[in-house]
């Protein structure tokens, strides 16, 4: 079997940490991994099957031999590092949203449109985790007749923002149990029995960059350039899977019956539908898994051919980790 | 001044406590007060101003000399007393959701319409909470151009639930911490680090009973029997106040900056809308007050006389016992 080398940049965060876990799990053919950091995590190690693999700096000179380098790191060094990761010939599959919504680059969900890893020019893009998770519960839906427009309301758990996240809620809630005041870093307030209902900076049309993803990304992935997105981003005190309750409107009538059927016919998704029994996705059942849950399929009340649904998954896995993964597999497939 | 003999009925739950603080804040006129719960809680001592008020058995007779019940009970108690209640002359302002679309009974929220409080028979009705905090949020604008259709989505506090509610999140976080396994009584599955999607039992329509409230008891009130609203009602690990994304439609266009200014001159809301300045409404912030505070106002990309708000009101308060003493505060205004 040919066997590949693949550099991960930005290996130590939380997303970077998963894409070596799944990278593993998925039996990726990898011959060579080259774990690729910031100076101040060099010499670290990380575990890779039998392997402990130490950690080296990520530098222009650093990419030679590579086949994929999967982009676990923010914008910035995405930007810087690009250039060097084509350069030596290895295809980036990025997870930053630096390059996602340029012409020349494919952004890719693999359950919805595999066919645009085939374009590339060296760059393809990972999409953003709310959006994944969003388009990969409408998808199965969209392809019997497509989404118009769409309200979504986001409820997405701290580890969105990194281990740091996860660390902030938990000193916060122990701050809180003491009758301390809950000091906050990573998030703008308190995020500890609160919510937050802004993530990204706020352009002047009052959106967050964030809320503007599900709208942008939308279209370049389902081919819809016509879609309008309404999209409320909210944070939440969970630890990992970010949830969103969407309405949405297609161009045809479609039943509730026929949705689920889709749901439970579609690729990556699970129908988790029957309230009367108080069965409904929740995050804590989508964590770690890279399935994401759809149910609550009802009747939007408002539109004549609208529905309306809540669906949950796992934010660092199908909604980063796993999607770079499955396009690298589209990669490597003949 | 004249002063009134009040009763609640359900004295010793969250409603029923919150409502004994808040006659005494508003400086409500009472003459006697008369608390009533269950056998149970009979010889419970609760304190109003300076004196301790003893809890008393809720019986038919227990409500003669009252001018006003407030009810803080569940429906199958509301019901049962309701007729001992009218038969003694007392105005019952019912908490309930027992009465509230019964054509001879008035749902009212003093600042959207006071004037129902007039035609009563006996019984006025408390709206639902999450049904209070957004239709104060939206009351304003509706006033400009009157709104078609809502798409909401909402995020609960535990509180929603009652003291039992707090307790739960409280006692699950504990067990998480020591690695334990979190019990759950009051609500269907865990609470803590997750979400759950539907409260209320579901209807045949796929929509729980809360959500239908929205719209039911929002026409109701607004007098817009045409009103079309699409809920999906959400629990979240916060203690205190209710949450709600909201995309509607008016009939005529509003501009952005007219909401903004319809909502700073409203009744009961404040403008909390600086998102660049990471200023918008928050659970925490809402809690223990009576104003519902709303922001992130922005136009709806999906439809042209759309916009979306985010908005947040103490659920407890003027979701459920400060209405309630307004209602009362309505009653004996000449």
């Amino acid at each position: 079997m040919k066997t590949y080398n693949v550099g991960i940049l930005g290996a130590t965060g939380a997303v970077g940490r998963e894409m070596i876990k799944i990278l593993e799990e998925r039996n990726f053919p990898v011959n060579e991994l080259r774990l690729l950091a910031s100076a101040r995590s060099v010499g670290k190690t990380i575990a890779f099957g039998q392997k402990e693999v130490t950690v080296k700096e990520a530098r222009d000179d650093a990419f030679e031999g590579l086949d994929i380098v999967l982009g676990a790191a923010e914008n910035d060094i995405a930007v810087r590092f690009a250039p060097a990761i084509t350069a030596a010939g290895a295809v980036f599959v990025d997870n930053s949203s630096a390059f996602r919504l340029r012409d020349d680059v494919p952004l890719v969900v693999p359950e919805i449109n595999p066919e645009d890893a085939k374009w590339h020019n060296g760059i393809i893009s990972n999409p953003n985790c709310s959006t994944i998770i969003t388009l990969v519960a409408l998808n199965p839906i969209n392809k019997i007749s497509p989404i118009k427009k769409l309200v979504a309301s986001t409820y997405q758990a701290v580890s969105g923002a990194g281990v740091g996240g996860i660390k902030e809620l938990e000193d916060q809630i122990a701050a809180h149990n003491k009758g301390e005041k809950a000091e906050n870093k990573i998030f703008a307030h308190q995020i500890a029995f609160n919510l937050i209902p802004a993530i990204g900076g706020t352009g002047d049309n009052g959106y967050t960059s964030e809320e503007m993803k599900l709208q942008n990304e939308g279209r370049k992935i389902m081919h819809l350039p016509e879609l309008t997105v309404t999209c409320t981003c909210v944070r939440v005190p969970v630890l990992r899977s970010h949830s969103i309750s969407a309405t949405f409107v297609t161009e045809d009538y479609i039943s509730v019956e026929d949705a689920q059927k889709a749901i439970e016919n579609g690729l990556g998704v699970k129908l988790v539908d029957e309230p009367k029994k108080q069965v409904y996705p929740m995050p804590l059942d989508t964590s770690d898994i890279d399935t994401v849950y759809v149910g609550r399929i009802r009747r939007d009340l408002t539109e004549e051919n609208g529905l309306s649904l809540f669906c949950c998954g796992d934010q660092i896995r199908k909604g980063a980790a796993t999607n770079a993964v499955q396009i690298a597999e589209l990669l490597i497939k003949k």
